[in-house]
């Protein structure tokens, strides 16, 4: 696997840059783990000791029809962990419209019709390459480990019974990082397709070993429910003020899920971050998707993202969360960071070396003698 | 090389993804194509089609003294060559003093005592990750491109003359670009280190064929030039308003290079960039280099970046260049984007792919069957 045979140095430290797949990433993670990194992370970064650079979002035409080209990236470094991340996703975007949602779906485009997302991982003390990975496990771990603090934090202690509307890729993080961190009895699924939410019930609760009720109307789900969680792909509403009941943890995967009454209902509203949004540059002959785009984020345009708490001073105890078991409480995963892709590619890192997972690569392949 | 062997898709397209190194990229990218697709990629951004992302510098300790972690990131798009650029530094960097000059200086500490900084390249019409190399050798070529078009379209037509000041990795590249753009007859060069100026003025003359003659002062090096190049890594003045001479054309690598009262003295100013500083993430424990990096940028601040005239528009005539022999013009490289890796990339891809240069890594490893 190694061109030029690995290469030894005296003394510690590595030499050879791993090349890992999803799969080696589901092998070195676990949600426990994942969320015992980001909660020593965000620990770290309510510091101000780690750091993290707001997505920023390219969108340019892809030569496709209406489908744009899109690339993204994102920053975060955790001095504590010696890790830097860089994330890239490289997307071909559309905005297609089921019923009355619109939704943000990337085509994979790819050779062999896959998509293009990767995580790179420097080290911090040396400047190092790492690691290079596709993101997508490393995606919805991460976005499940938030959404489980969000749970930690704010959900009553007691919490038993979990509604989730949503039966895709993220919806299974969200259900496994409930289940983490508290003593979950029954879970009800609802999403469009009757056939979806059907086939992710029974594989999921197969891999949770709680039954998992598919139901066909959100309030089904919804009614009763201790913990409620939106995992969709949805860019417009789909959890209204008019289901709330005393007592429910709220929790969301992005902005508009929860519409904007539902979430000034809530006692305690807590954000991931204080960015607002990403930071978009535009093609000027690009304009239909930026309007759905700036639509979903035009929701959030209700909420002080300078004056709401953010999870990372929830874990500190820098803001207080539930103060009784009948306030409703609400986290929402407004943006992702970089920044959870260094704390939980520190942990993959660690265990892919002990393990010996991936390709190794010389990592004089990606570093050089000239100063840039 | 490839450790699977190459996969073959009917039709084209590309499933193997490059590595390529630093002699790799120097073979496929003269001065002279450098600036050619320069030039059109900035046609391309004058007009709003291309795209850039600002730069971006995360900021923490390296756990090494006084000494720095930087992870900096830029990204680009350029959709009528189908490729977006990501440029990645991940750098452990020091402000060390030199006489009255501050200068920021990385220090190679990845194995072999080498530096990292990478560019990504993307299919902006598949997403594919096309090829991951070193940024050293296209870095110091786009900024002399960059700088040769500022030559090209505000210099004398029938200017002979260079006076540069700096004799490092960048000024070679300056003086490859101010002789593609005009017919240079006479170079003089100044540093500080006489030593490092001779040898650099004898390597540079055998492969440019114009004699480089080392002088002892910096006004030696500027008096009667026709062009003055600075190409420092100083973050304090080195060329100043007294030593402006008319018709003089005056070029600059980064901001605080020139005395502002000189800037405000030239007929013509024109920056690379209207982003008047990169987005800086610092950590809350860092405190000396931080006052470094903004001593800098904040030389700027006499500077309307907002409505001063940019490369772009120059070359696409939306802005006057110069109107006289007797003007004073003024480039200002004040900022590099991750927009001219995108450019510069897609000559290297496109050469180095005719050329079966690099090594060829099965592009599967760096895409996924999941939609992240």
């Amino acid at each position: 696997m190694l061109a030029s045979g690995p290469q030894k140095r005296v003394g510690t430290g590595a030499t050879v840059t791993l090349i890992l797949s999803n799969d080696d990433v589901e092998k070195c993670l676990s949600m426990r783990e994942c969320i015992e990194a980001l909660e020593d992370a965000y620990a770290e970064l309510s510091a101000g000791r780690g750091v993290n650079r707001v997505r920023s979002d390219c969108l340019v035409p892809s030569g496709h029809g209406d489908a744009l080209y899109s690339l993204k990236s994102m920053d975060g470094v955790i001095p504590k962990l010696g890790i830097g991340a860089v994330r890239i996703d490289s997307d071909i975007v559309t905005w297609p419209k089921r019923g009355n949602s619109m939704r943000r779906v990337k085509v994979p485009t790819a050779a062999g019709a896959r998509y293009v997302g990767l995580v790179l991982l420097f080290s911090s003390t040396t400047g190092e390459p790492l690691a290079i990975m596709p993101d997508g496990v490393m995606q919805r771990m991460r976005v499940g480990a938030a959404n489980g603090l969000g749970i930690k934090f704010l959900a009553r202690e007691d919490a038993r019974s979990v509604g989730i509307l949503g039966s895709g890729w993220q919806a299974g993080a969200q259900l496994m990082a409930a289940c983490a961190v508290r003593n979950i009895e029954s879970i009800r699924c609802f999403s469009p397709d009757a056939e979806h939410r059907s086939a992710f019930a029974r594989l999921t609760s197969s891999r949770l070993g709680i039954e998992i009720v598919p139901v066909a109307q959100p309030e089904e789900a919804i009614a009763a429910a201790d913990i409620v969680m939106c995992a969709s792909n949805s860019i417009d509403n789909i959890f209204f003020e008019r289901w709330i009941e005393p007592g429910m943890h709220l929790s969301s995967i992005k902005l508009p899920e929860i519409e904007i009454a539902a979430i000034k209902r809530a006692d305690r509203l807590v954000i991931h971050t204080r960015d607002d949004k990403p930071f978009h540059v535009v093609a000027t002959d690009v304009t239909v998707p930026e309007t759905a785009a700036s639509k979903g984020w035009a929701l959030g345009a209700a909420i002080d993202f300078k004056k709401t708490p953010v999870l990372a001073d929830l874990i500190v105890g820098a803001v207080t969360g539930r103060r009784s078991r009948h306030e409703v409480t609400c986290f929402i995963n407004n943006l992702g960071m970089g920044y959870q892709f260094a704390a939980a590619g520190a942990v993959v890192y660690r265990k892919a070396k002990e393990s010996g997972l991936g390709h190794e690569l010389p990592t004089d392949w990606f570093t050089q003698d000239v100063h840039p």
